[in-house]
């Protein structure tokens, strides 16, 4: 029988994977057989990508020919610029992206010419332009060049920013970028994966993802985390505030996680980066407020920061707007979903899981003039 | 352990549902307690529609307001118009319609001023008016008016044609759309419940659910099933000709089903109303040759037809161009969806499973130069 908890097919395996492994002994997270704290330390987020995309880290020559084509492929078709300049202002950023990535179908669609790392290597590059492009313009009128000669942290914040970025802030965004780019059988993935199995197409795949990782029990938790974080402004007031809102028994945005039990890795790779920032712009508020909360949330409830709460504090010191964020997580997780549409595609089986049915019995037919 | 069985997430109880049942005793479909053969025959599609959106039949006062409010949400945001313009004449139209949809959250975002409902209500009134006014504009370069008085099948077949529609045929269709309302949890519901399952929003579990339809082992059956038809141009040489694939091994579409054993019953409705459309326009060829690849498998293959294969011809014969069956199912689909948007919000749980890691154990660090 189904109780609440299979309705979230919690501890129910839905298939294979050979990409990741997300919390073996509670706190362990691999990429293709590489801890994340190697590839976090040790590599670019275009390693990474491609070592998600292809199942091999790149050689020389290999990186050096993907970060051209990624370059290559950051300017939209027209007609995208004109549809991202007919979206409103307002428009929830998450709506832009779902909107582009889908528009894009229309005038690159898969095929025997452009293949799926084709589509893939192209939403990698063009997301941030997606996004920016439609930022600029309702913000000041502009029409801005997508195209720049950077890697794709780099591209994302010159595009923001209109200007040359800290190289320590490109090197903190790539970082990040890295955490966020791959989680196994999150919600996600695991709706790309269910979309792939019909036999769509890869820009469908991507779109069910991104409208997933939209929720606030997903990608939206670390805009949530930062909204948090930013109603105080000392860590005494946060102290105080959050144990406030354990009381009231309401919900404090990142901490704790579904699959690990014990901590979750990226959180302290996020956190020392959290920690350089505030030490580089020599102001440590978030960063302490942010200690603060963790320091109550361990002591109150035993529960470990997640990567979305200090990713919070880090994004801000990078000068990203909250609403950002999670279109961010886009940006890095397209590596992941990627990697996860092509997978499924090589042993495809339709996703189809039964219901249990708790409806009414069969009913007595009344004619529409005879009901109440 | 995760076969391929599992990976399909077949047999597995994925949660509850009081909207539909399927496949009891390997053959019967309820909506809502309500057989499907009561449905087809005695209500409309907008009764079918306010059964699954509202948990009851619509009495003759809400069926009114229901119906009106329908006709008034047929128009589109200009700005929409605009967006469907840019689309290239020979983008898919399931993607067409995935963007529009995508899109349209942009201009009227669900929120506390505009709840679940009314989203749906909104989408099952214009997903018609997003297809037809891009088809119509890149065919002939005219911007048609979207709105029209008529209930949800005669606004489509008014739209397509341009024309008053024959009242058979009206009807014939309205059949159709409650033949593919509802169908408990198959891939593309399923999926928007997953999406759901994050606290997204409408939008992006319909989006979902559109690019899930998408593929040829869902809603893109229909389309397949007539291009086999239509690849025969008489009875003796369907016959021939499905033997030569079975003997080569080729997928048949429209025939069997995962949940279904016994048959399929929507299938003899749609089967009747095939026949009732040859005999009133005289010309018997579709049917005569859709009977004759029953017939082939059922003897071949016992396997019986779904309602896949009959819509075909019968769409055919209403004037639909096969590129719009797979996004007419969308216009009927959108009101199972809504209806399990609603119930997955209602008890809430993240819909996260778990993977079974078949890929390199724990690989040893290679510097960049150092790779092969």
């Amino acid at each position: 029988m189904a109780d609440k908890r299979t309705g979230g097919l919690v501890d129910i395996i839905a298939g294979q994977t050979a990409i990741s492994t997300v919390g073996k002994k509670g706190r362990d997270l691999t990429y293709r057989g590489y801890s994340i704290h190697e590839l976090a330390r040790l590599c670019s987020f275009e390693e990474t990508s491609f070592l998600l995309l292809y199942g091999k880290l790149p050689n020389e020559e290999e990186l050096s020919d993907y970060r051209s084509r990624l370059i290559e492929r950051r300017r939209l078709p027209a007609a995208l610029y004109t549809i991202l300049e007919q979206l409103p202002a307002d428009s929830h950023p998450m709506d832009v992206l779902r909107t582009g990535v889908s528009a894009l179908a229309s005038f690159e669609p898969e095929g025997y010419e452009r293949g799926a790392t084709a589509v893939a290597e192209r939403l990698l590059a063009c997301s941030s332009s997606i996004l920016l492009y439609w930022l600029h313009y309702h913000r000041s009128g502009i029409r801005i060049d997508t195209r720049t000669e950077d890697g794709i942290a780099e591209h994302f914040l010159m595009l923001l920013h209109g200007r040359k970025p800290d190289p320590m802030h490109t090197k903190a965004l790539d970082v990040s970028l890295t955490l966020y780019a791959e989680h196994e059988f999150n919600a996600s993935t695991f709706a790309a994966r269910v979309t792939t199995s019909t036999m769509s197409d890869f820009y469908s795949a991507v779109t069910t993802g991104i409208g997933t990782l939209r929720g606030n029990l997903h990608g939206g938790a670390n805009e949530a985390a930062m909204e948090l974080i930013e109603a105080f402004s000392n860590p005494e007031e946060a102290e105080a505030g959050v144990q406030q809102m354990l009381l009231q028994k309401r919900r404090i945005m990142g901490f704790g996680h579904r699959v690990y039990t014990v901590s979750d890795p990226r959180s302290d790779i996020i956190k020392a980066i959290s920690c350089k920032l505030a030490e580089h712009a020599d102001d440590w508020n978030l960063y302490d407020i942010s200690e603060r909360i963790e320091l109550v949330m361990m002591r109150k409830k035993k529960l470990f920061p997640n990567l979305d709460f200090y990713s919070a504090s880090a994004y801000r010191m990078l000068g990203i707007p909250t609403n950002l964020f999670t279109p961010l997580f886009v940006v890095s997780r397209l590596s992941g979903w990627s990697a996860h549409i092509i997978e499924q595609r090589d042993a495809n089986r339709l996703i189809r899981p039964n219901a249990e049915y708790t409806g009414p019995d069969r009913q007595a037919w009344v004619p529409l003039h005879e009901r109440g």
